[in-house]
Formats: C-alpha cells, structure tokens, sequence
C-alpha cells in the first residue's frame, strides 16, 4: 500500500463522520443530514403554493439559500475525503447530490429556468442512502428479495396486461369515439389502464351501451387479476417464511457495519474486516 | 392491606356493574351502555342533517340533553367507585369520557363553540370498550397479532410509498401545471396518492400526452404493489395458522374473565385470582 | 304409510321433471327454466330502457304475458305435485316465486303501481335453484366454506372499519364543510366509505389542505387494509388445500343426486336412500 | 414418407427461418418481426391522434404502405414454406396474420371504410406467436396452470358476482331513478359493476340516502370479495411452489426447441426428435 493512497488522519476521520454511521458523530452527522433534506423538501414544497409563496417569499429565499450552501458544503466535503473523488462523483448518489443542490445557482445565471428548481425536490432521493441502516432491520431486505424472486413473472403480467391494455383500448376508440373523450387511441389506451386498474377517475368515460359492456368486462378482468401479482409476492413471502424456519445451520449470517471503503466505497464489510473485499485496500479502523 | 383501600360494599357492587361484564347485571349494564352511544351517535349525525334538524330540531335537543346527563351521572358513578380516581380519569377512555360528554355544556357557557358539538361522535370510541367481550373471541387478538407481527415491514413499505408519491408528484407538478389542477407540489402529492391507491376521484387529472403516460406508470405500480401489504399479511395468517395446529401442548392457555382491578384499573386476570397480578391489591370476588 | 300420503302416479312424475335433475326429462326442464328466466330477466332490462320501450313497447308487452303465464302454470304445478304444499309455498324459494310472479297482475288492478314490476327482476335468484347441479362442483362449497371459516373474523373487521369511517366521517364533516360536499355527517361518512374501499367517485372530493391530508391517510388505511380480509380468505384456502391433500380415507363421501323429497322437500339424498333421511317418508324410485 | 410430401430445400430453410427460433438467422428474422409490429402498432396510434396526423399524414401514410407490403410478403412467404397452407391459413395466427393486413387494401377498394384500419391494431396479437420462447421461461406456464386450476371457481365467483349486480343495480334503478344517472337498469348494472369492482367514475352516483346506504353496502362487499379470487390464485401458487420442491424425481422434464411441423404446425417437440408427435411426419433437421 502506497504512502499517497492514504488519506490525512483529519480526513480519514470526516470519511468515518460523513460515509458512515458506526461512530457517535457518524450517527449524529446523518441525522442532521436527515432533518435538513425533509426540511428542504417541505421548503421546495411551500414554495410552489401560491398563496404561501406571495407572503414569506422573502424567508423561504434565505432559508433556501442556507440549505444549499450547507449541501454545498456536504458535497464538497464529500469530494475532500474519499481517495477517488471520482468513483463518488459519478455513482448514483454523487449524481444526485449534484443535480439536488446545482439548481439553484444556475437559476441566477440563467432566467427562465425557474423549472429547475423544483428538481431539488430529488433531493429526497438521498434519504435513502441515510436508511442504509434500515439494512439491518431485514425487513426492507426480504421484501427486495420477494419482489426479485417473482421479478420475472411480474414482468411477463405486466407485459400481458400492456397488451390487453392496447387491443382494448383500439376496441373502445372505434366504439365510442371522440363525444365520451375517447379522441385518439393513446387516450383509450390511457383510459383502459385507468379502469383495469381500478382507478376510474371519471375524465372519460363511456356513454354507448356496447362501451359500457366493453367496460364492465375490462373492470371484471382487472378486479380478477390483481389477484396474479397478489398471489405471487404472497407465495414468495410464505416460502421464506418457511424457509426461514427452516435455516437452523448456524454461522451463515455475518454482522456487517456500515463501514464503507474510502477508495472505491463499496459498503457491506464484516466488522472484522481489515481490507475491502472489493478492490482490497486497507479499511479505516 | 389497609382498611381505607377497600370500597365500601355498595361501591364494590357499583364497580363491578359498571367495570366488569361477568355478573349478569354488569351484562345488563353494558347493553344498556352499548344501546345508549350508539343511539346518541345516530342523534349526532341526524342533528348534522340541515332538513330534519330544521324540522325535528325541539326533539332532537331533548334527547341530546337526556343523553348528556346519563353519561355525566356514568361518569361521576365511574369516579366514585373505583379506588384511585385519577387512575380512571386520565386513562384513555376516561379522557374519551370526558371529551365525549362536556361540549354539550360548553355549548352553554361560549356562543359559537357549535363545532365543538360534533367532538360527542368520539362517544364510539366507547363501544371499545364494552366490546372488550370480543377479546375471548380470539379473532380480534389474532388480527392485532398478525398486524403486528408485520408492523416493521409494513412501515418500510409505506415509507417507500410516501418517497415514491413525493418525487412522482413533483414530477407531475413540472409536468402538467396549473390547468389540469396540478396547482402546487403539495396538491400534485395528493393526487399521486389518490392515484397510487386506486381512489381516482378525478377532481384533478392528468391532460397532457406526457402527464398521461406518467400516470399510468404510476397506476400500473399502484396496482403492483398492494400486493405487498397483502402478500405480508397473508404469509403472516398462513404462519398462525400452522402454529396453532402445531401447537398441542395442554395447559398453555389460561381462562380469564372481565374482571378489572379496582385500584388500577389493569384487565386480564385468571378466573380463579384474587389479587391483581399488576398491583398486588385485593380483587372484588 | 298411509295411502293418502301418496301421489298419484302423474304428479310422481311431475314431481320428478320440476323438483329433480336425475332423468334426461328433468334435466329439459331445468335447461328450458334456465333460459325462460334469463330471458325474461332481459325482458325487464329492455322495458326500463326508455327509447327500447317506445319504439317495442307492444312486442314486449305481450312477451312478459307468455312469461308470465309460463310461471303462473309452473308454479301451480309445483304446488301440485307436492304432498304437502305448504312446505313449498312457504319456503324460500316458494316466496321468490311468488313474488317473481304476481307483479303483473297487481299492476292491472292497481294504477300506479308499476314499480312493483322491476321486482320480477328477482326472478333471477330462481337461477340458483337450477344451479344445485353446481353443488357436485364441489367449488361453491369450498368458497362457502372458506367464507363461513373466516366470518368472526370478517365480522370484526367490518365493525372496526366501519367505526373507522364514523369517526374519520365526522372529522372530515368539521374540517371541510358545506362547500366542498361534506353537507351532514352521514353524506361524510358515506364518503369516507368510497375513499376507504379505493371507489373514490369524485362527486365529494376535499379541498382545503388540511382535508386533502387527512383524505390522504384514509387511503393509505384503505389501500393498507384490504390485506386484512385477502389475507384472512388466503389463509382459509391454503388450509383447505392441505387439509384436503392429507384427507386419504376412502369411503369419507357417498354420492348424492338432485332427489328431493315428495314430502318435505329435503335435498341430498344418497343414491341408494329409499327413504328420506329428514321425515323417514317413501322417495320416488 | 412421399416424394411430394417433402419441401424443396430452400423452402425448408425458409420454414425454419420464419417459424423456428433455434438458428441465428430465425432468431433474427423474429426479432426484426417483433420490432416491425411494435413500429406499425406505434403507427396506428400517431394516425389516431388528430394533432399529429395532420401534420405528418404524408410520412405515415408512406410508412404504413412499407409495413403493409413488408406483412403481405411475409404472409405470402408462410402460406409458401409450409407443406399444407390451409393448416397456417385457417390457424388463429393465420386468420390474425391475414386480418391485420389486409384493411389498408379494402381503405381503396371500399371508401368510408376508414374504421376497418383500427383492425389492425390486432398485430399486436402476432407479438405472442414470437414470445413463444417465454414458454422456456416456465413463469407464464406456471401463471396459465394457477389460473387454469383456479377456472372452475372463479366462473363460480364471476356467476355469483354477475347475479348479485343484476339485483343490486335492479334495486338502485328503483330507489335513485333519472336524475341521479340511473336511467335504465341496464345502466344501473354498469354502475353496480362500476362500484363493485372499487373503480368508481363518478359519471353516475347516488343522491338519495338511501342510495347512498345501499351504495355503501356494494362497495364493502366489493371491498371484501375481492379476497376471494385473490386467495384463490394465491393458495394455487403456494401449492405450486410446494410441489415444486417436493419434486426431486430426475427426468420428469424433457428439453424442448422451438421447431415447429412443417406439414400440422405442431409446436413442442424433443431436441432429439426425428418426427412430429402429432402427425409422424419427418420434421426438418
């Protein structure tokens, strides 16, 4: 191991504070984080209410401004102590970091893209990289794990479903026509969606008898086969059930930290670990 | 145990007719309680009808009256004959006695507290309580069992829910805009959620190709995942269900009855008790 | 067994076409009913529909008469054949008859009563009684039983829903008000009840924020919910199906046919029973 | 086997490009195919929008001429390469093949007959005759077993659901009457439906209370019915998966390709087989 791969000790201990949460300041540090996104959300949220925004938009300025300077900060810190600054810029949360906190800056340079700011509202995307902790409640890891066992089936009712959707839609434009809403075939197709579904929002609707009875028998259909994804992921809970009860060997589960490594941050280290098992360079202790 | 901590014999009998349900009068007691709220809801929610309150409003207001004062004298008996009052007093259903009984003579004393009156519906939440018969049924208890043996996933999913419902409603918000309803982030949340759940009410919806189609994967999802709540349940129920078939070994369950503690007021005590298992003093025979 | 307790050979015989489905006769019979109702249930559709009647007001006049008389002769004939005819007349069926039958005639000596004339729609509940055949299914009664399994705990489930919507009813009455629809607290509850089972029609539809958050958390109770019934009716199934895999005793069933008893009407005797095992009285051969 | 009975060798080569999937070449050609039907069904849907074809009615037009011609020489190509044409040609992809090529002809033979060209949109149907290779997926044969296993009930159920919405919509045609939309009881069973099956447009909706009770009522049933075909699939799946693994016997499955008889059309044979299972005759190596 090379003397320049390693990090300062000042910015080996922000890598501890900012990547992971097994220290004190570590779980600290992603609280605050947390509070600041919801707050910034809720922020972004009362600004595009009218009436809210006619009467403090001058605080809901300044606070927003102190909440981008903060992730400002955040993400240059975030650049600062990890070896490979580019490995964090370019994953998927270094990409959303950015686009989370850019908008508001370019909004000065450029009028007219106010639009942009509401993209901040992404932001929220980051809370899910604080709930890594969520990992090890194993809740959120056997629903994953239901939904990719029937991942496959999924995708071939979905694919069934799209086509139903299509051919009755086509059906339903030739009987109704433009008087009930029924203008194009995208927007029959929209519409049966909306009724196999179960949605029914009642834009459009049918008025011929012959639509009505085209109708109820795509109601019937979606009423029946909401029982397909149901019955698959209820399957796939109750097998693991079972196959949870199961597992009496002992030792095949390893307690994790939340470590993450400081060159190519991959996460999901055995708290004994000294290297990554990815790209093998020393962990910090 | 000191002489003062015992009722004198009236209030035992009092208590027992009021408190428990296991003495015929006590029975008696609780129909009559049971007839008596839900009759003073039924008055709550004809009162709110502008026509027959307009044509019935003399009859209606004697009633109301004569309901009001029962449920004063229940309260003032429910005091009076337990051994600790405050323990009655600010226990749930005590603070749901009071709220339930008092905006009648609010009414009285401030003009224009009106509103105050439909706080009485909380009366129901009563029934709760007589139905604590329901507890030997077992099929409430094992619902609550399943609910809550599934607290932690479902949790997980309805976060997931919410974080999904903010980013597709500002999405939709950037999309649509003003004209198709879609007037502020917050509005565009609700209608996600109205659409994730499959209300539809149509008040507000999507009038755009682009929103269109947006909507519809949010529909498809909707419809995907309440799979999920369902699938979790139901492994759950499938679980119990093989456990208690599993489950022979004699002498695990024990018979209680509605007896209730007079000092601290805690249910659940075996048939055959004679203290309370929570404080220790004598229970009424 | 005394004489007069026996039917003359002729009503025997018609006992056997209008009561049983064992002989190809009977079987006719059962099949011409089945159409005969369907079609006059069409019948009443095509009436109620205003610009059908007009234009055949006279066609569908006189085909509900041959209807008419069709049953008036069939239920004559019922009564007949029978030994004791007051176990028909007053059965359930018997009743339906009747009722599917007399309307006509009612509204030739009474002006003004033609609305008595959409109750012949329940002839079609007569449908089931055909439908015994389906009985050998064996499907409708697994879903019977299932459903009967699983009532306590459907019972409590729709009590604990509908206290819910009372008292989310009433809240929603007090926040929103007259103007967006929530007139009285029954009209609330009413829509609380579309919001919780995800009908969601529109007609009433919050519209203050405080409203729209609430009608928010009603939907995630709703959309959450209905895992409570599906799982409970899963549940049942499963159990059914194992149960059934396990249940290898021979001769646990004996086959029965559509017999039913001259007497008293019973049904499901055993192929070889000469006797009713209900009143002890001789069967038809 | 005949001389005349065996196809000229690049008809043979032809058969197993455009029917088979097991060479590069007939793997291409499907892919091609499903690509083409994705683009003309795209097509159908542009034309359809009014906006869009009347600014590029020229481009479309031109476009859906190429994939007019492209379809009716590949319909040509499979009436050639196959030993008896009237098998392929009276099949059901044969009649679907023909019927979603031709309107585009009859448009120039026939004027008016515009409403023809919506037929094509039945090309889409040709997409499963391609994703035959999903069979070897195993997921959408373990759906159509689940549902077929599960037919006899849900007929029962859909029966039983049918009959109930003719009595309901029979008895709120009475109740709510025209002004509430409920102007037929043909009418009156679509809105049943609509309310049964959770959809909820809001076109129509009761205004009585007594309409309103009686809609309460469907809509709860609607909500707990919906268990019913739900726990049905979902106790077939479990079922499934149990038999699944208690199903250890090797060589019970037998590997299958995608060759397909170039004289019966019959589909499903053994990688290692010589002839047709159905007809005996030789199939192509």
């Amino acid at each position: 191991m090379k003397e320049e791969d390693k990090l300062s000790p000042w910015k080996n201990k922000l890598h501890e504070i900012i990547y992971e949460a097994d220290t004190p300041m570590g779980k600290l540090f992603d609280l605050i984080l947390f509070v600041i996104i919801i707050f910034s959300v809720i922020l972004i949220m009362l600004e595009s209410v009218k009436a809210i925004d006619a009467e403090y938009h001058e605080i809901l300025f300044v606070l927003e401004w102190v909440v981008t300077i903060f992730f400002t900060v955040e993400y240059i810190a975030r650049i600062i102590c990890i070896k490979k600054p580019s490995h964090y810029i370019f994953s998927f949360y270094g990409i959303i970091d950015f686009l989370s906190t850019i908008p508001l800056y370019i909004s000065y340079i450029f009028a007219g893209s106010q639009v942009l700011l509401a993209v901040r509202a992404f932001r929220l995307l980051r809370v899910f990289r604080i709930l890594k902790l969520a990992r090890f409640l194993g809740e959120a890891s056997q629903l994953k794990r239901a939904l990719k066992a029937s991942r496959a089936k999924i995708t071939v009712f979905l694919f069934a479903v799209l086509i139903a959707s299509v051919m009755m839609g086509t059906l339903m434009y030739l009987i109704e026509g433009d008087e009930a809403g029924f203008t194009s075939i995208p927007t029959s197709i929209y519409w049966t969606i909306v009724t196999l579904t179960t949605v029914g929002y009642g834009d459009i609707a049918p008025i011929t008898p012959q639509g009505q009875a085209i109708a109820t028998i795509i109601m019937l259909l979606g009423y029946g086969i909401i029982a397909v994804p149901t019955g698959m992921v209820t399957a796939e809970f109750t097998r693991q059930n079972k196959d949870k009860s199961n597992d009496d060997e002992p030792g095949r589960y390893v307690h994790i930290n939340t470590q993450c490594c400081p060159t190519c941050s991959k996460e999901g280290h055995r708290d004994d670990a000294t290297h990554c098992y990815n790209c093998g360079s020393l962990l910090n202790e």
